[in-house]
């Protein structure tokens, strides 16, 4: 059988994630971020189309690079304004069975013993469906409305979710020991004191003396995403990451990406095969080439190069309302943790202009769409998974909910007649779906502080 | 028309709130509160009761100081484990159109810059029916989840939640004025910059320079719930409260604090009909007084005598395993901001014994639960509404569903045909249904921030 094809949904809980202009289409409803109706629709349509996930993104902060200030940003509903993405979940979750949620959530502004419950509610509410996102943000505007004055350096931020990851995990896993809650009622036992341990923590950021909050979920740790290309990125994701989102500027980067994650995975004794890379992709399809073509012409006429700039500018730190349109950019910050920094500034090529990243971002992605009928997109999708080694897509709206529906509608069933897409879910939760387990083997650090 | 009465649910994301014991009822379902539709078919029992609202409990830490540590807490599921609140409230929200939320949240543990952002999205997603119930903690065994070696002092933490309030009143009503949001999609402009404002706050706890995350919700500011019966807490609670929990421990006792309660609102300016007053009681309804009777001593068998101990040790700040059932305690914590403590530590009847505090908790309350018929029931309700000015009451579970499900079949019609509830919800938020208007006025202090 060949490789199964792995499909998030790539959204956010606000206007204008990453494509940017296009809420001004008549036919995107976009704008209706904040109504719990929107995002149930979407999670059923997802649903319906066998999706293992909804992977959701978030910043702390606004793009306020571009021309000095956030005003464009601002004018195009740039991730600006940007509502809590976890929030959303509990609905969603509800009103679906199989549907998995990959939230991002920045560690950097978190306590573990919180932050751990948090997620533990998730997991116990959506059954064991709950997916993080780690993050350690890149936004400076980020730090000033959380009492800083700017982002901490980016190795150090490394090193500050190392070991919060590793309270994370003391909480998650090593607090209550399997079978630790009884729920006995003609013994009126709830839970057996003897098998639940407080997590005594001292380390250079955290200090926790405290038994987790949260009795064992389906889960326990949440099914682990990241998406840092840099160096010291490369070796977070290699040790805790389960999925990983890659840069997709080219095929050759991205085939290196993976097998360097992969080995450094495996040099710590992990699965290499228990690591799934994930691209992102805008997909516009139609019924034939041709037809999807036009659409593509149709969705241009809305994007909006301002929004794309503001939002490049503050990912690459520099002003581009300074440069003219064909004028090279020489430098790039290379201090992001974010995959959105690292597409731009890891890599060779990095020769820009205002021009190629305007082209590059016109339909919500760093890089050009997927275009086409439905054996084009899926000839294309098979081609990555074949020439890169990754295991799936991040599928991100051009006009909502039209393109979803569309991907669902026309682009699913060819991939089950390729047989490389499911026909049905299997049973269990988000980590037995995506690896046939239901926790963290040994030697992911998660399993390390598990009792047994 | 006589004074309605106002309705509440009181309830907490865990297994034994304050009913400490019953879970373990044949009947009883709280063992549940992991699964989003035991609260999902609350909320609907609640909506087809008119209820005002469901409030929500929380607490950051574990009740420790009973026998020396968490062992009875523990094996009666005294609010451990607990999970987060907040997400409950999305998947409730979508399955009602009413019912309103009053949500438990510890500002002591975080930032305003995110907080104000949740509430923000819980607002949004709720169109308009959340309420936040503002609490800075009483467990040193939280401060030590937390990084800390146990609780801030007191009247401190009043000064910095004074100050919380203040930055999260400029994040709400100062950041977006009204009319920044334009969403015009023929001139492509989401939002207007020249009336999105940073909030720049230094202060000597917070330091915010950023435009709120947010954009306008329909509420801003949510419905804000108080609990503080000290001095230093009556203050706040005449400040910024809008609907206040009270001590029921006698008619005199709750009369005087909400009298204090007012005429602080008052001298401050503010309408003292604008603070509502809620006590709280576990309800046992039967058709007759003596069915009523039987069912609690049906219930009684399986309250936790243990529980009650472990929970109100950790409140009163003393090892109740240490005094003989009739020894007098006479050592009472005084520095809780919280309703629990200070029902007990701030009024005359301080000569307490281990067996009058079983007595009085047995069935989920501080104090004796009302029991009898319908007409028994509503008699003692309007007698406290009466007496003592308050404006209605937060109704706790004893066996769940069924003490809800019994309140709202039996008690809410008796309600209605003595003309003191009402027969249907009016439309708006909650805020508009419970004050009949939008938003805070003047001089509450966030009008204070807002830009006309």
């Amino acid at each position: 059988m060949p490789k199964q094809i792995r499909l998030n949904a790539f959204d956010m809980n606000c206007v204008s994630h990453i494509q940017h202009g296009m809420w001004v289409h008549p036919r995107d409803r976009s704008a209706e971020y904040t109504e719990l109706d929107h995002w149930v629709d979407l999670a059923k349509t997802l649903e319906r189309g066998l999706f293992d996930g909804l992977f959701l993104a978030d910043i702390i902060g606004v793009y306020d690079v571009f021309g000095g200030g956030p005003d464009a940003s601002i004018r195009g509903g740039i991730q600006i304004p940007v509502n809590d993405p976890t929030l959303l979940v509990p609905a969603m979750a509800h009103a679906t069975k199989h549907l998995g949620f990959g939230v991002t959530a920045n560690l950097t502004y978190e306590q573990p013993y919180t932050f751990a419950r948090r997620f533990s509610t998730l997991d116990h509410l959506t059954r064991g469906r709950i997916g993080w996102n780690i993050v350690t943000g890149y936004l400076d505007s980020g730090a000033r409305g959380m009492g800083g004055e700017r982002l901490i350096e980016h190795d150090n931020r490394y090193d500050i979710a190392d070991e919060f990851m590793e309270v994370c995990y003391k909480l998650w896993e090593g607090s209550w020991e399997d079978g630790a809650v009884l729920r006995d009622k003609s013994r009126r036992i709830y839970a057996d004191p003897a098998r639940i341990h407080a997590v005594r923590h001292e380390g250079a950021h955290y200090r926790v003396d405290a038994i987790h909050m949260s009795e064992p979920s389906p889960q326990r740790t949440p099914v682990l995403y990241q998406a840092g290309a840099s160096t010291r990125g490369r070796q977070f994701a290699s040790t805790h990451a389960e999925c990983v989102f890659l840069n997709n500027s080219s095929m050759a980067n991205t085939r290196e990406l993976m097998a360097d994650i992969r080995t450094g995975a495996a040099a710590l004794g992990r699965d290499s095969a228990g690591v799934l890379g994930f691209v992102q992709f805008a997909v516009v399809v139609g019924a034939t080439d041709a037809e999807a073509r036009d659409k593509l012409e149709e969705y241009r006429q809305y994007a909006s190069s301002e929004g794309a700039l503001a939002h490049m500018s503050a990912v690459m730190g520099i002003d581009l309302a300074a440069y003219a349109p064909d004028q090279p950019i020489g430098f790039v910050k290379t201090d992001g943790n974010n995959s959105q920094v690292e597409a731009i500034t890891t890599k060779s090529d990095t020769v820009f202009t205002v021009n190629k990243l305007v082209e590059r971002m016109v339909i919500g992605s760093r890089n050009p769409p997927l275009v086409g009928s439905p054996q084009t997109i899926v000839d294309a999708m098979v081609d990555w998974i074949e020439h890169t080694d990754i295991d799936g897509f991040n599928i991100s709206r051009s006009v909502a909910p039209e393109s979803m529906v569309d991907f669902v509608d026309l682009v699913i069933p060819e991939l089950q007649s390729r047989g490389v897409y499911k026909t049905e879910y299997t049973e269990g939760t988000l980590r037995e779906k995506l690896f046939g387990a239901p926790r963290l083997a040994r030697p992911h650090p998660a399993a390390g502080w598990r009792r047994t």
